[in-house]
């Protein structure tokens, strides 16, 4: 089996599996335990927050872990939406500038306090690569906005946003609101960013991007599944969406799944070791798409071509059925995906691909085909696909007529 | 090293981390992909909720994975409470009954909904032992009750609460409602009951309890922690509170944690079969009681004297700083806890033991002990703690005199 869909999740690495085991065994202690057993899984946890911290440039007590990129996400809106709420006596309603292709979970979240009367969405336009204009996220920015939230690369079409230049747009409108008033007072503006898709090959220093809440997980990074991390910088508001103890700095209730932050740390330290793949995966992803290009007609990559990461490559295939086409991969031991695996195995038309501005062909009735190399993906992986794809299209667009 | 803090976590079973290797190795796809990593993936989950659901004597479209029973009772509380809300378009002001000795928890999600303006909370009086009278909450039940919410036995006391009783009362309350009106306009009630510390040694079936929101968690059961599960019956309106993908029918979204959940799932199938340890650590737990309460001074034992679950024994011990005396147990070897372990490391007055009505000795300046044996723990570990404890509660008197 060739294994094309490390977007969806990367296998867990031995080394990490290895860190992790003496908390699924004999280190089993609860970290909030005040005994030996208890310390010792509380050092563990707490190395994996130095560690978390150390690969996103931020300060330990600003690492808050969760079970998920998704819980990291909903935790950064929802927190502090409701954090602003409760600062502010809900005198005003709080505007979010988003990007409409952002993942599930940050579209959701946002569609939730909004249905809730909580906040204001207002989504940005992105053009047919995916991008979104730096300059309409400045024009976009009112008084009452506090949360621009942007991902830094895209899960299904792999574009890479301008997150710096975001942040630096973010910051200034910040100072420019503080410059004739009172900290204490003015309404506070922050910079949200999930980069869960990015963090693998571009550095992601919260400080140098001008971040204020940052979501990663670590199964897309050889971690473990049940794991992920809310960075939120000291003064964000973010209130606890799952109450109970005092874990996390009361940011985050519930029993420590220590073994799966031990792992989330191992796979963020090692990350950066890593990213020298990035040419390597560039190489694979440049003859993925001229041998697709070249050997298949009425196809379209998706995505922006320069500004990408290197790990995601996505097309659109016209008059083909997605579903068909996966499952026509995986008998021939291909595994791919259409589009997200964050549906619950349900394969419909991408929020993503609807918001593209997309033209000259019937969108609706193509099919999404992302592949997602991985640290494990070889040369002969790709010339496998681009020798399977073309028979398989032909036949499936034969069947369709 | 002798490990008495089985109601803060146990050890994950052996047997156990087998069935979950595979899914921390070979078996790593994404629940929610298409293609044939993904689909064993999900096979390994819904065979786990097959698990979980035969436990609870429930049906599997009804189990909602979490990552806690800190999040399944967050879900169970601010889900029911949002459903209800939109259900009735917030034309009346929803009330809870619960009982002031929940787990954390439940007390904070409860705050929450109703500092929210969500729901208004109603305490029940707990007496001495930590019991709830099964006719104040019939009494406390107006025509706005939507949640009755106690817990089958306590973590801190170890007291069983008459759960069948309330679940009848509850039961009898919805029919009466349902007597002379519409189902569809009808103001629901349903029946929450945090199991965690009892399905060990008491069954949890659903049906036969009239629970119609359960939570339960892995590792208090030998499984992993990192895995939790909500039983949400059929037409509970649970709004989801992690927002994203479709995963766990739309009631819980983010990537499934797969060995987590296997995990989980193994731990609950032998739950039951593990059930005829009751005894045993009945007798432990005698030994321990009256051997505590003949070799030491001004010491009360916490809790039902029957009606409490065979692991968790506590004792408020006069004239002694808890901290101090877990510390000197820890030092001896001994791990065991002062209250729960669930407030990340910080020993402080327990609401449980500040909601019991007790008499005749200051309670402010007890030391809260709980002792919680396990699958593991033998005779020879109680002797030794009821050797271990009276010269170490006699220095720390002097101390402090």
């Amino acid at each position: 089996m060739i294994y094309l869909d490390n977007a969806a999740t990367t296998a867990l690495d031995d080394a990490i599996l290895e860190k992790m085991l003496p908390y699924l065994r004999e280190n089993y202690g609860n970290a909030s335990s005040v005994h030996t057993f208890g310390r010792d899984a509380r050092m563990a946890v707490e190395r994996a927050r130095q560690q978390v911290a150390v690969a996103l440039g931020g300060q330990a007590k600003d690492i808050i872990f969760t079970s998920s990129a998704t819980e990291a996400n909903n935790l950064a809106i929802k927190g502090t939406i409701e954090g602003i709420r409760k600062r502010f006596n809900n005198s005003f309603l709080p505007e979010i500038i988003a990007s409409p292709i952002e993942h599930p979970c940050v579209i959701e979240s946002l569609k939730h306090v909004e249905s809730s009367g909580w906040a204001k969405v207002i989504w940005l336009p992105v053009d047919a690569t995916g991008l979104v204009s730096v300059e309409t996220v400045k024009t976009f920015i009112s008084e009452h906005t506090v949360l621009v939230s942007v991902m830094y690369a895209n899960n299904e079409i792999g574009t890479i946003q301008p997150i710096a230049e975001i942040g630096t747009v973010v910051r200034q409108s910040r100072w420019s609101r503080l410059k004739n008033a009172d900290e204490k007072t003015v309404i506070p503006l922050y910079f949200h960013c999930d980069a869960v898709q990015a963090i693998q090959y571009s550095e992601c220093d919260v400080n140098a991007l001008g971040i204020d809440l940052l979501s990663v997980t670590g199964h897309k990074l050889y971690g473990p599944k049940g794991a992920g991390v809310l960075y939120a910088r000291d003064g964000v508001p973010v209130v606890r969406q799952i109450d109970g103890g005092g874990q996390e700095y009361y940011k985050r209730a519930g029993t420590e799944n220590v073994a799966g932050i031990v792992g989330l740390g191992e796979a963020l330290e090692t990350v950066a070791g890593h990213r020298d793949e990035s040419s390597r995966l560039k190489k694979l992803q440049n003859l993925l798409i001229s041998g697709v290009l070249e050997t298949t007609s009425r196809i379209h990559i998706t995505g922006h071509r320069q500004q990408r990461v290197p790990h995601i490559t996505s097309f659109l295939i016209e008059s083909v059925d997605g579903e068909a086409l996966i499952t026509a991969l995986d008998r021939e031991g291909i595994a791919v995906s259409s589009g997200s695996a964050c549906s619950s195995g349900v394969v419909r038309q991408s929020h993503v691909i609807e918001a593209l501005p997309l033209a000259g062909f019937d969108v609706r009735k193509a099919a999404a085909l992302r592949i997602s190399s991985g640290r494990h993906t070889q040369e002969r992986d790709i010339q496998l696909l681009l020798q399977t794809l073309p028979p398989i299209i032909s036949k499936l667009r034969e069947l369709a007529l």
